[in-house]
């Protein structure tokens, strides 16, 4: 009699919903390797269906999505394409999500409310997700709604790096648009070596009800400000910090981003005079539509490629940031 | 000291997601109450939030939701209602799906497919709900794929009660429009007394490759053909076999089916000459432009709104339909 | 300091229950192992006891057994198996359940029914199992039972080849001997090239009350006739149909089926006058006193030693199949 | 808008598989209610069904089974009739198993062996089971092995109550049959008021080899020798030390357990001339003919009866045995 | 025959570990009932026992536990107290945890770091709870680690309370020790109509490495400051803060927040000269050893007692805190 | 395209808590290997951290913690570092609890207990451990709490070697000191080819109330006792079998235990004039103010150390002990 024994090697194999499948790409060059096919389609009722075109079993499989609008639909497809990976055999599914969906939904702000982050960790966990990997998250906390590992890669050195070459420490100001991010800009004023600055948004003591007002917290008069933050939606916000600083003096207004989530009207906002300059990620898609010639997308692919190996390889994910988290 | 006791006693909540208001407020209607107030939205970015507007704690709730186009967002938006509901202390989640989402994907027809109607079940229960009650299941094994309580209601007798007073059973032939729906048009053959023909799609062995002839298994000239159905998706199947009826002699062709799910071109296509009349029940929203002359919509919230109380009042659902099921 | 590292190989080990020892051993020999012995006994109360003779540590183990009287026994000793699997540290761990139990219960057709056939995974599952190999399915949503990889292997390329050698498609019609069964003579219709013939059970709307006719669709006269189901138990219908065949004309009856259930009593209707052959496979056991002359048994051996081949060595049994599934 | 409430009050449902229906019938009748009817049945090929033929939608049901062979039949009855119990909607599913099956393999006594106590355990878990109540567990550890709530019966105070009539502690020694028993005798000494012996059966240390030899620890000679064990299977060990004490000069032997498994040769065994008497309780069914003139059988219905109700109604099931446990 | 049915009815049962009894008989005494007496002891290794000593079967359970040094013991003693309300049969099992604990570890700052706040929610529900009640989270965030409802309530309606008699809004400003806890401080201002300041602790641009500054934010000149935060561990942020406000010609610090952790040498500095008074809540013990005279110490039973009646009575928690949450 | 493949090699990851890091020092000799250092500390309020210095991703990581006091801070510091292993990615989690923490909670004595033998297993579940490994269980049915591979290990072999240089089985008797414990010393005399006696502690049957005699069962006149059981707690039971045995005639005592709990006054007492000498090992540490003279302590390590390397290797735990288990 022979034993039967197998060297127990491992294959990555890397597939992608339809939600971004130029990120998708770029990861799988990153790589050197390509995307394995996923026949993925929507019936006329709105029914996603997927299904892959070889075979996965014993893989080390990754399902990329990126999660921008329609953002439910991404969700589901990712679902199914975790379901079908599980009963197809995979060895171990890591679900890849750039923009983890619903992250700003972390808590009961008030009585009654879901807390729908926890729910997506627990949807992709019910699909049969063995692991997570997504890029700044909108709080850290979301790490814990997972039962399993759980790598949050950081934007901020491949951001960081843009910056470096262009701007000036001695004239900087980082700038955090709200209270609610203060710690990310926290972390970029240490890094670049300039000083903070914060937008204080809240009623007026004086007037009742209802009245806002934008203070400005630090110095920023004859200064560039750096306003820094995770992601941006409308760009309200960002706009209304703008007119503020240059209000208050500032000699220009460049904004960094990690997300671009830019729904209606993002866009039209941020052409604003008051912006010289907006830098975000690929990690949602930027169609042509959405660009405009003070917009720079730098491209996330080469990180989260690299974290997929180190992943696969049981390298470290946190050597890649040393210092930074 | 006193002893600190309660009697016990519990509330019923009816809830409901925004894809069809007209029949959860129709069920309420028929259960004499009011639905609770949810605060529903949808985001510039596609994500969905949804608060009640009072307590439900401790409460019997049935959470409402019909799964028409845009079928992943109304999942999602009943997913988050669970979990809100879940988190705010219900006693006890029911989710009232009419028509089963995914419910044709249930099961591996080819190697490295999911399975997506065991999914749904999992995503359910992931988020919190004790129990399902939807209406005639696709396949009848989806009950299995929930670990718990799930009540089927039949839209039979709404439909029956429909026909027995239009149908005269000396001249009827109920028929299938294909293999798979066999057993359907069984129980209504049986039901109604009227003899059961099949509609036989398949490849013609005398002609290589490809060509399908739809053959008719059984006496349908001179005959009023009552086609049935659990649902109406774009219709094709459906046309087909009433023009293959009226070419082997029918006098009339009549349609019934539970959800009309009508995807285009359905409602151009039922409305063929070979179609005398279609009648659909409202468990998935008809709108006023999906309609036509002769077309019949019944209301389905008097069996929905039995069932839920049945199922409160620990009475029995099964004895709703006695000989149905 | 020495990183102790391992190369992380693994070893297949087979071990088997009691029920159908012949095709455990078979399956051994056609993947030139044997079985690892197994200490398995019943006590005089009825209780069963299993131990491995042998260390399984790290193993990626197969537990086979087949599902014949007496089934709860065997599924029992089934589960003891997987539970002493999982405690003695076997890596992963694989149900080979031939002919997969109470798949027939696989739905509540009526209230207050168990779905036994999901109970089935969930036992398999609480004992500690990771996934399933079975072959032809009842129902295919069985496979959505299990929330895990499930892979239904395919007894049709070994019917088929028997039958290849015998018959010729010019003058043979594949016959369903019931509706429910339709979609499995289907497949054979196509893949013989010859014309389907299906019989109709049902009530005679002309007579009152359980008198049931047997209808035969399609042209059966002066044709030789397979019938095709996935199981035969006590043989009634089968033998009712084949009577009804050659009573409208058939020249031969030929009966092939994957399941060998025999339950009394099938083997003295089988040898019927109406029926010249009948072909199953041995996933359950065949003992001399159940076979008779005109009686073929396929071994199933092949087949599930390769797909356990390609489960351990992650290949890909869905291309043991293209085409079939 | 009316709120639509309920009392929330519930209902008591009994449930019996079909190993031991007079002790159901029995715990009915203690309970001054009737047993729900199932509809049980064995299929030809040994697949058990069980339906229930009313509602007990809401209920707090008791499915009640022993233990005797086919064990393994019963055991899986029960498991069906839970899960159709769970599947129907009952509020609270408690299994009852007077006689714990496979409870004497509660470890590994060696390497690769199952623990099946356990996997019973969680075999009720999978089917749906939410507490257990049983009679006099082989060891108190197995209460441990589900995760939920365990009330374990104590049949010493219906057997007490027959022998105190009887026994004169004056004259009487409580005998354990074993080292492994040893805790139960010591409870009936204390409560008895009679000294305790112990017969040791173990190598003799100056015979090589296998040579068991049967100590008496403790005065027997003399005395009325009362052997108290919870289960009494083929009866060897018992008429071993009946055959010992006798032999030391008890002028008596009794013998008392809970559980009357009686495998064969037990019935042969226990009319041994050294035995007296033997007295169990009903846990397990005993047939006429296994009963004979010196066997006295008590009913165990009125303690289960009195469990079921305290649980039912919120009350104490640890003041049934006030000083036993 | 007679149904059996019970009307239904719950009671309340309030027990506690041995941290802090006396909040526990206060949120008794505020209740007017008692206590239901438990048999808790340390044996000398270390373990802890604990036992109930009247039945709670099918009672609604709400364990009480204070999380203060040493903290370990008391989480242990608690899971216990848990483990054996959930085996004696208790119908729901919320834990009271007033101070949640390890609530700062609720992420990972590192890579390799553990995320202990949700390991404590499944510790908790590895031993049965059912439900949390805790007051003023460290992030709220924490709520969603727990998969059921966690009611968190909220310390300022009590600690406002006592500050509206005391302080004049026209002279007075609420201080955030540093950045993290902004939030806190926000809602304060609201609240008091007051203006809001921030300490910001923070590298110095001019000067390499970890010199930090305490910058403070807002108008504080001649102004009674109330430095407001959720917990007070070794008092070091909170006296450097006061420090700072007193040399920028602040009036008056004065000190709330809802935890007194306490840690060494908390009591100590609290007693500097920057500080005029200091006001917490007894969530936590508060030894007349930790006690001085500026202390104020206000209590929590009120509020937590109100939540346990209003979750055991199906009332609304959130109602309790309209607009503050 | 390259497809990306790996060799899927794995890594032995020693971790230990910080209880007794001799013995985990030891343990990495043993295997030639070094512990990946932790950062373990314990903050002001008590409140534990942890993280590892390296990356153990992909690894076979064995947490090994001794139970010693403060029992519960040594639990929950290894339940932290499984956490923080499960979140690093390690592949495989093995929990090394020499001692086995609250193993004499095993079951309900009276009602209304924990069984906190059974909540500990749980609790290593929630963290997220994998399998259990420990020496020398007090009750082998705990391995069935755990719901997955559990490693006993057998110190006896070590004792054995000890005392087999040292002893004179021809005059020496193995001793049970109560009769809980008589299954350990029948198998040491069985090992020893020694016969047995047992010390009953027990009430005695002429004198009402609470008198217990300590019976000797077996000869013990004129030779050397050996004493033997799992654990010396406060030393009392043992203290006083060994008086009884010197009072009966003994001509020497000797202890013999795997677990040195050793609480207070065991050292006192152990030194009694009655015990010539004790031998345990070290899976609990011994500082030096708890030795003494005529104590021996055996080092574990190596034991638990082949253990290691058997589950890292994939071979045999069973084969470190034939016969023994």
């Amino acid at each position: 009699m022979a034993a039967i024994t197998s060297s127990g090697g491992k294959r990555l194999v890397l597939v992608s919903g339809r939600a971004h499948m130029d990120l998708a790409e770029a990861i799988a060059r990153e790589l050197e390797t390509e995307l394995v096919h996923t026949d993925a389609r929507t019936f006329a009722n709105g029914e996603i269906y997927a299904r892959y075109s070889e075979s996965i079993r014993g893989s080390d499989v990754f399902v990329i999505q990126s999660h921008c609008p329609p953002l439910n639909e991404w969700l589901m497809e990712q679902l199914i394409m975790v379901d079908a990976a599980k009963r197809a055999s995979a060895k171990r599914i890591t679900v890849v999500a750039p923009f983890y969906p619903y992250a700003r939904q972390d808590k009961k702000g008030r009585g009654r409310e879901p807390i729908s982050a926890r729910l997506i960790a627990d949807l992709f966990t019910a699909a049969g997700a063995d692991r997570i990997i997504s890029v700044d998250l909108h709080a850290a906390q979301i790490m814990g709604f997972f039962d399993g590992p759980f790598d949050q890669l950081f934007a901020m050195p491949v951001l960081m790096e843009h910056f470096q070459a262009q701007l000036d420490p001695s004239t900087l100001t980082v700038v955090s648009p709200d209270m609610g991010r203060v710690k990310v800009a926290d972390v970029w004023s240490d890094k670049l070596g300039a000083p903070l600055a914060i937008i204080h948004k809240r009623r007026d003591p004086k007037v009742p009800n209802q009245v806002s007002v934008h203070e400005i917290v630090g110095q920023v008069e004859g200064r560039v400000c750096l306003i820094v933050d995770d992601l941006i939606d409308t760009g309200r916000t960002i706009v209304k910090a703008a007119e503020a600083l240059k209000a208050h003096g500032a000699t220009g207004v460049v904004v960094a981003a990690t997300h671009a989530v830019f729904s209606d009207p993002a866009v039209e906002l941020l052409q604003s005079e008051f912006i010289d300059s907006v830098v975000v990620t690929d990690t949602l898609p930027v169609p042509e539509s959405k660009r405009w010639d003070r917009l720079t997308v730098l491209p996330i692919a080469p990180l989260i490629a690299r974290a997929i190996h180190e992943v696969f390889d049981d390298g470290s994910v946190t050597s890649m940031f040393d210092g930074a988290a």
